[in-house]
């Protein structure tokens, strides 16, 4: 609960009984309620914000005439993990970008180290500058149909991890097929979370099935690909999150969606995005000038990124769960002052971004210590390359395309241009074989291997390449770094990218990271592989919640079925 | 938390797997997140909405072709007891106006008898048919310029009442200027209610004023009387409840306020709404048709009168505070079925009203007693005619308009045309002398008086008359009845109505409570009154936090000052 002084000290500062900390003056303002710009002085004390008009006087006054004002965005869904960065730099590179607030599903480190991923990032929130809640991942591991690192997580150690301060509700529930058939083990978290926000992941799903899935309870998707598909969840009360990730881009497809009449049921998420496009494109942010681009009104937007997310999980509300925080998601007294300063409005030209009435450079950002343990997770034994070879002949094939997650089922020759080879090896050191496969879409020039222990949601280790001695190497060598990614030709490393917390995260700040990244990219393209992100479409190569075909440590699965299939069509 | 059981029938039921309920047919129904009409097939399996498309089948099915469904309205502020009807007349009345849900404030029957009142609409509420949310009355007494029965409500006894399944939130804080004071018993209660919704109530307040009471946390309000006052509320995050009461009546000058845009932070209230209004014109109902009449798309008043409110309390969420219930507002699996059928949008022409899938013919309404000691409350010894005289000569007079419960600050003399006596009567036994002062409005042709128990809030025994005798004699007559309303002429009752349950509420129906104030309207004309609602209006006489003139049992309050003045004019 909020101390009484803190209180007793907003409604003293509002009415100018005590100096504000900082005015913004003669800004324009985001009024999000009525969807307006107001012109005003926005007053900001103890990190709230206590005045939109003038009158109040403040420590520090800074100009906003011809500027606008507008809440921090809130990233509705992200693993944090696909940023590869640490949180401590995460927050830093987002927070630059005007997101002040996310909800985390930290499931990728959660698969590979089971509950105390879940605590890892909960005990991150605590000392994080920027709002992190964390959502208990619901899907670990996401199927039967894989291997993780570190097992199953039930409902009871979910609900015992959500009474800390920053966790939140249920993660993504993308077993939709477990809650369409009642399956007890997911219809136990379902319950034990009601009362809670339960998050979904149901692509493609429609009619009697979504109406199945909406009756359960669950409120948000961020896996519309379709137009219609994101209309009729909108319909039936669930909220649609646009996501705009390094792979799986919607928002071309969604922005039709988004008016004046549905704004308060849509917000904005990066679900899976990588640093180089965090840095180069942006965030949220990119999201937001990407949309006003394509036609909607600013004003719009902005109620998107921001309170329409806050109403959804009800941060717009005091303290959920008695806890000691402020409302989030727009500007008005006693709203935290979560801020961000436009130069143009249209464009999403951040200037300065405040977080609790601080700007950045003034926030006490706090080094996070990675858990020893979480720094050496790959324990498989390296194979051979003959221990890689798939089975030949007329073959199913998975279909990859540029920007999709979504996967084509195929019937190719295993020697038909363009088809490469695909291996998954279970990492965890629980004896597995690879499982070998064919992918088709990385080229027809690709000529060396590309192999990460990024691999949704399990994370083992994945591996694609034009012949089996290159992508042998490839394995060892991320045996090596104890995760990343790497680039081989002709049996040698052209470029390796280390990621060794917990394979899927590196400790370097974000220049560093942006650095290897690149070097990795150019790396790609000069052993003929033609897709523009390699390295994020081979980590969702592995992952049997997005249709149609996928490879896991165990096989081949056709995702429709969900059961594997042999490799050689019938 | 929800049953198991019930959760797995619900996902069966929307797939086809369990045969549902009822099927309303080929209807148009709104969909509130897109505030768009749909054609559809609704069904319903044991309360709950579990499918908007054909396929499914059911026990019984309606057509619905030509007809418009709507999700239950929501009353977003009521005293309950100014229907003066008890709770299971109460919900009878409404319910069939499609008012499937209200939020209630008991602090009329709370100033009468302390913390029991709000027990005892907590119980009530437990076994009443609509969905009544006790909100924990935050201003008992309202001041401390007036006497009331029950003493002091403090914050620990409402915490303690609140942890009960039907309570919810703080409930209206008349104590506008306590706030801004910070005076440590408000402050107490806010932050102990910080995490649930503070509801507001602060007529005229604007500016740094305004921004303070919304920084304190305080999220709606229904006293906006001007449409600027409204928008600013509005910008500063406090929710509208536009209310048309019986005597307040706001929707005429605030209906510019709703559009597609603002429509989500808006609702609809009653706050005190009589018998006679509830019945002949409607209660939600009533609201949504005059606000269409206005020129307001349906769509938005319907969304405004249902989803909009339930999203402001989080009834939308799943189980609130963990308790058992489904969330509410719209239409859309998982929703309760709370469901108004029309046969014309435009004139909110009700047809059907469904309570979680029940007809009002099929529910099961419980008989409520009245606790023994709650029908005697009225412990004032009747005074002399000789008790009620008041100052003569120039005087302070309370200036009263038909359809306002603010009222002017008059300066007039006392033999003046049109100015009537007035008396207030402390009625707990607590020994107080009657209050007497002036009223100008009931008309220049009074002759007679006019007595009321009611008398916000602490429901003194509130008197008008041309002449000290007939109002002496009216006090009288309602120690008699203890409580209610009565038209006294020439030293004898002409009509009474008696409201025994607290001085407040009959246990009559509602057509017998219709009928006896038929009598009484008819008999306050009779007596030259010139008011249509003398009584309401007398009611509101007494209470000191509106402004801006007004008579307690302790004397004449100027409210602006908050203090007392004295009744001759200096």
């Amino acid at each position: 609960m909020e101390t009484m002084g803190k209180l007793k000290e907003r409604i003293l500062a509002a009415q100018g009984k005590l100096q504000s900390d900082l005015i913004i003056e003669d800004v324009s303002y985001l009024d999000v309620f009525s969807c307006q710009w107001k012109k005003g002085n926005v007053a900001v004390f103890n990190g709230a914000i206590v005045g939109v008009e003038p009158g109040l006087k403040a420590k520090r006054t800074i100009s906003g005439r011809n500027k606008y004002l507008v809440p921090g965005f809130i990233d509705a869904h992200v693993h944090l993990e696909s940023s590869m960065m640490a949180p401590q730099s995460f927050e830093k590179a987002v927070l630059s970008k005007g997101t002040t607030t996310a909800f985390c599903d930290p499931h990728e480190l959660a698969n590979v180290t089971g509950p105390k991923g879940l605590q890892y990032f909960l005990d991150a929130a605590n000392k994080m500058q920027m709002d992190l809640w964390v959502m208990m991942s619901s899907c670990v591991p996401a199927t039967h149909l894989e291997t993780n690192g570190g097992g199953a997580i039930e409902a009871d150690t979910l609900l015992n991890l959500a009474q800390q301060p920053r966790a939140y509700g249920l993660a993504e529930m993308m077993n939709f097929p477990g809650v369409l058939f009642t399956d007890p083990a997911i219809l136990t978290k379902l319950e034990k979370f009601t009362g809670r926000p339960l998050d979904g992941h149901c692509p493609l799903l429609k009619g009697a099935e979504l109406s199945a899935y909406a009756a359960a309870g669950i409120s948000s998707c961020h896996e519309s690909s379709t137009l219609s598909e994101a209309e009729e969840k909108l319909t039936k009360g669930i909220s649609v999150w646009v996501r705009e990730g390094s792979v799986a881009k919607d928002l071309d497809t969604l922005f039709p969606l988004i008016n004046l009449a549905t704004s308060t049921s849509v917000g904005f998420c990066t679900d899976d995005r990588n640093p180089l496009d965090i840095h180069e494109e942006g965030h949220i942010d990119y999201l937001i000038r990407h949309a006003i681009q394509k036609g909607i009104a600013p004003e719009i937007v902005y109620r998107c990124a921001s309170w329409s997310v806050a109403r959804h999980y009800g941060l717009d509300k005091n303290n959920l769960y008695g806890k000691e925080y402020l409302r989030v998601g727009a500007i008005a007294p006693g709203y935290q002052a979560d801020l961000v300063l436009l130069s143009d409005k249209s464009q999403c030209a951040i200037e300065t971004v405040f977080k609790k009435g601080k700007e950045i450079s003034e926030l006490d950002f706090k080094s996070i210590p990675t858990p020893e343990e979480m720094l050496s997770t790959v324990k498989a034994s390296a194979p051979n390359a003959e221990d890689l070879i798939a089975p030949d002949g007329q073959v199913h094939v998975i279909g990859a395309e540029h920007g999709k997650i979504v996967t084509q089922k195929l019937v190719m020759n295993s020697n038909a241009p363009g088809v490469a080879k695909l291996s998954v090896l279970e990492r965890y050191g629980k004896g597995g074989k690879p499982a070998n496969a064919y992918v088709f879409g990385f080229g027809e020039k690709l000529n060396g291997a590309i192999a990460s222990s990024v691999g949704h949601d399990s994370h083992n280790l994945i591996v694609v390449g034009s012949n089996y001695k290159d992508m042998a190497v490839a394995i060892q060598c991320l045996i090596k770094t104890q995760g990343g990614f790497c680039v081989v030709k002709d049996s040698a490393p052209l470029a390796v990218f280390e990621l060794p917390f917990g394979g899927l995260m590196s400790e370097k700040d974000t220049a560093t990271i942006k650095q290897s990244l690149g070097k990795l990219k150019a790396a790609s393209k000069q052993i003929g592989c033609q897709l523009p992100e390699p390295f994020l479409q081979l980590a969702f190569l592995s992952l049997p919640v997005i249709p149609s075909l996928k490879l896991t440590d165990k096989g081949l699965v056709d995702v429709e079925s969900f059961n594997f299939i042999s490799v050689r069509a019938a």
